[in-house]
C-alpha cells in the first residue's frame, strides 16, 4: 500500500527512460527540466540505464560558451523486446528494438473451435519463432516477451483465470508458455497492455488520470490514474464492458444482462446492424472484421444504414463512456484497439457529442476524447513495455521480479 | 503527476499519527513495525510531531532487560479541529480534539427556500460559533476547519460550482466563509470527506483500494485507490449517482435519464415507495427523512411494502455497486451516510446478494462490503480530518497550502 523509496525510483527510471525515448539525443540537463527530477537524480538513473546498454552516450552539445553538455540516446539495438497480442480470432506479435521500433511482426489466424490452450500456445510459440528469425537477432538480445491474453489473469500464479470467449477456467498459461519460449515472459490482458502503451508512447504520456477505452470483440478500460496503471487488488479492475447500463437488458456473453459489451463489443455492433437492417449486405454472418470493415466503408459513403448502425451504437457508447467522465473525472478518454481504429473518426466525433449529453459539466469540461495516435498494435506495443519495464524494475535486484527463469527444457512439473 | 520526495513525506507523516492515534501509547519500534518504515524514518516523523504538539512523550515500557522504550501518544488536548457537514437539509457541526474525539456538537436546520449561500453560511457560522462555545476552548487552539459542501468544489478557487439541490452556480464560498469564521479553511464534498474519514479511521484503514458509497440525499462515490484519495484531474471524480444504470430511464435531478441517483437516493427510494404502494404509511410527503425512519422501522417489522421497497431499491442498487467492484477491484465497499445508517444490516445483506448477482466473479472474490464502522457523522469527521490533514501538510512550510488566512475582519473584496 504504501509506496517505498524503491518504488520511487523504479517509477523516475521509467519516467527518464520514457523521455530519452520519446527525444533522443538529449542531456541530463534537459532531461532533469522535462522530468522535474534533480540533477543529481537524473545523473544516477541514466548512469543505471548506462550500464545497462539501454541508452549510451553520444556526444556533447555546446551550452551557450558554458562547458559542453554530454548527450544520450536510446540504444536501439542493446536488445529486442517482443510483445504478443493473442486475441479472439488472431495471434499477433511485434519484435521491438530498445526504441520501441517495430523490426518484425508476423500472425497467425485463431479459427474457431481452435480454442484449447494448448492450440494457442502453439500458434504464440510459432510466431514468436517467426519474428526473432525475420529480426535475424541473437536470442540472447531479447530482453522479455510480454503476452496479452483475453482474459483475466493472475500476474502472480501465471494462472488465466477466465478468458470468455474460449470458456478458458484456471489455465496455467504461463507454466504452458515456458514449456515452448525461452525469454522472461509478462503475462497481462489488453485492457492494461494499451494503457501503458498510451502511457508510454501515446496520447496518456505525461497525463496523469486516463481511460484507454479498449473497443473490439471484447471491450473493457484500462485505467492510469495518479500516473500508473490501476489494477485493483486482484489485477481485475477495469471491467467496464461488464458494467450494466440498461438494467434487465440484452443478454451478455458474459451470463449478465445489460452489460456495456453487448452492445458496443464487435458482436453488440452487428447485433444493432441486424435489428436496424436484418438483410443488409454490410452483415457478414459469423465475421465480424468483414462486418465492421464494411461499415467503416459504409461510413465514408454516408450510407444511412451504416450511418443509424453507429448512431446507435454510440448512444449505448456515449452513455457509457459518460459514466467512465463522470466516475474518474480523467484527463483524457482514448479509444483504443481493431474496432475504434477501424470506424475511427466518424467514430469519434458521435462519441464526443454522445458523451457530452450524458456527462456532468465539470468532468466533461476537464476531458478530452481522442483516437489512440499509436500507429501500430497497441496491444503488441504495451505487452513489450511490460518486457521493458520488467528489466528496468529489475535493476539491482538479483532475479526479475515477476518474470520467469528461462528455460528452453520442459519444465518439470506443469500444473 | 509524479510523486516527489515532499509527498512521500507527507504520506509518511499521515501514516505515523495515523496510527498513533489508532494505539497510543506506542513506542516507535511498534510504529516502524506497523508502518514499515525505517525506525530512523519513524523517529524523524515523531520527533516533527512532538514538535507540533501534536503527540507527546508518555513515559517508558520495559523491553525484556534492553533499553526501555520511550512512548508516545496523541495530545488531545493540543489543538481543535472543527468539521462541517452541510447537507441539503441540515448544517452539523463537530468540534474534535487530536485523538478525534467529539467535544461538542451542534446542529441547525436549512428549511425548503433557505437556499441562498448567504442563509447557507449563516447557519454555518452560528454552529461554528456555538461548538467553540461548548467545548468552552480557546479560538486559537482551533488548528482548522473542514466544510463538507453537497456538490462541486474546486478547491484551489474556493468556488462551489455547482450545488444541484440548491441551484448554486460559481459560489464563492470560501470567500464568503472568511467573513465569518477565523480559522483556516479547507473546502470539499462530502464524498471526499467521508472517504478520508474511512481511511483514516473506519473501514478502509490500512486497505489500498476501497470505495465509500454515499447513501443520502444525494448519492456518491468516495474513491481510495492505491492508498490515497482519487480525486481526478479537476476534483469531481466520483460521481456515480450521475452514472446511467437505465438508459433512457427514470429522470434525476441532474436533467438527464437513468441515472443511479435517480433510484436509489432518498427522493428515488421515495418514489419507488410511492410506486410500490401510493398510500402507504410509510410514506411522509415531502419528508425524506421521517420516511426513510419509517421504512427501518418497516424493516424491523417485516412489513412486506418495506421488505418490497428495499428490494426494488436494491435492485438498481445491487446492479450499480456491482459495476464498482468490476470498475476498481476494490478491497472493501463501505457504504456510508444517513441512508444507510437508517436501513442498516437489512440493507448490507439485500445488497451483498444482488451485486454477487451481478458483478465478474474475480473482482467479487475480492471484496468485501459492510457498513461504515464510524460511530459519529462521518462527513464531519472527514471533514475535521481534512483540516488535520492541512496541519500536518504544512510542517516545514511558511504558509500553509490550501488553507486561507485568519482573518476575522471582513475581507477586502469578496468576489
Amino acid at each position: 500500500m504504501k509506496r517505498t523509496s524503491r518504488d520511487i525510483r523504479t517509477a523516475n527510471r521509467y519516467e527518464v527512460l520514457r523521455q530519452i525515448i520519446a527525444a533522443s539525443p538529449t542531456s541530463r540537463q534537459e532531461l532533469a527540466a522535462a522530468t522535474g527530477l534533480s540533477l543529481a537524480t537524473v545523473a544516477t538513473l541514466v548512469g543505471e540505464l548506462l550500464d545497462l546498454s539501454m541508452i549510451t552516450e553520444v556526444g556533447f552539445e555546446d551550452s551557450a560558451g558554458g562547458r559542453p553538455r554530454g548527450l544520450v540516446a536510446v540504444n536501439a539495438s542493446g536488445g529486442a523486446l517482443i510483445g504478443v497480442d493473442i486475441a479472439e480470432t488472431y495471434v499477433h506479435v511485434e519484435l521491438f528494438d530498445l526504441g520501441l521500433n517495430v523490426l518484425a511482426r508476423a500472425e497467425e489466424d485463431v479459427r474457431p473451435g481452435e480454442s484449447l490452450p494448448e492450440q494457442v500456445i502453439g500458434h504464440v510459440a510459432a510466431v514468436v519463432g517467426q519474428v526473432v528469425a525475420q529480426a535475424g537477432i541473437e536470442g540472447a538480445r531479447v530482453l522479455g516477451v510480454g503476452v496479452s491474453v483475453p482474459g483475466q489473469v493472475d500476474r502472480d500464479t501465471g494462472f488465466c483465470e477466465y478468458a470468455p470467449n474460449w470458456d478458458w477456467h484456471d489455465v496455467p498459461l504461463l507454466d504452458l508458455l515456458t514449456e515452448h519460449i525461452a525469454y522472461p515472459l509478462y503475462l497481462d490482458n489488453p485492457l492494461r497492455a494499451s494503457a501503458v502503451a498510451e502511457l508510454w508512447f501515446g496520447a496518456a504520456r505525461g497525463r496523469g488520470n486516463a481511460v484507454v477505452v479498449n473497443l473490439g470483440t471484447g471491450v473493457g478500460a484500462g485505467l492510469v490514474l495518479g500516473g500508473g496503471l490501476h489494477r485493483g487488488v486482484s489485477n481485475s479492475a477495469g471491467e467496464w464492458g461488464h458494467t450494466t447500463i440498461v438494467l434487465d437488458g440484452r443478454v451478455c456473453r458474459c451470463g449478465k444482462h445489460g452489460c456495456v459489451e453487448a452492445y458496443v463489443g464487435a458482436s453488440g455492433i452487428m447485433l444493432n446492424l441486424r435489428e436496424l437492417s436484418p438483410g443488409s449486405p454490410l452483415l457478414h454472418q459469423d465475421d465480424q472484421t468483414a462486418t465492421i470493415a464494411a461499415l467503416a466503408e459504409g461510413l465514408r459513403q454516408n450510407d444511412p444504414v451504416a450511418l443509424g448502425t453507429l448512431r446507435d451504437t454510440v448512444r449505448y457508447l456515449g452513455a457509457g463512456i459518460a459514466n467512465l467522465v463522470n466516475l474518474f473525472n480523467p484527463e483524457v478518454i482514448v479509444l483504443s484497439s481493431w474496432v475504434a481504429a477501424a470506424l475511427g473518426e466518424p467514430l469519434v466525433e458521435e462519441v464526443r457529442e454522445a458523451v457530452a449529453r450524458h456527462a456532468l459539466p465539470r468532468p466533461m469540461a476537464a476531458t478530452e476524447i481522442v483516437l489512440s495516435p499509436i500507429p501500430t498494435d497497441p496491444v503488441c506495443l504495451g505487452a513489450a513495455t511490460f518486457a521493458l519495464e520488467g528489466a528496468l524494475q529489475s535493476v539491482g535486484q538479483k532475479s526479475p521480479k515477476r518474470s520467469i527463469t528461462p528455460a528452453r527444457a520442459k519444465t518439470p512439473n506443469p500444473r
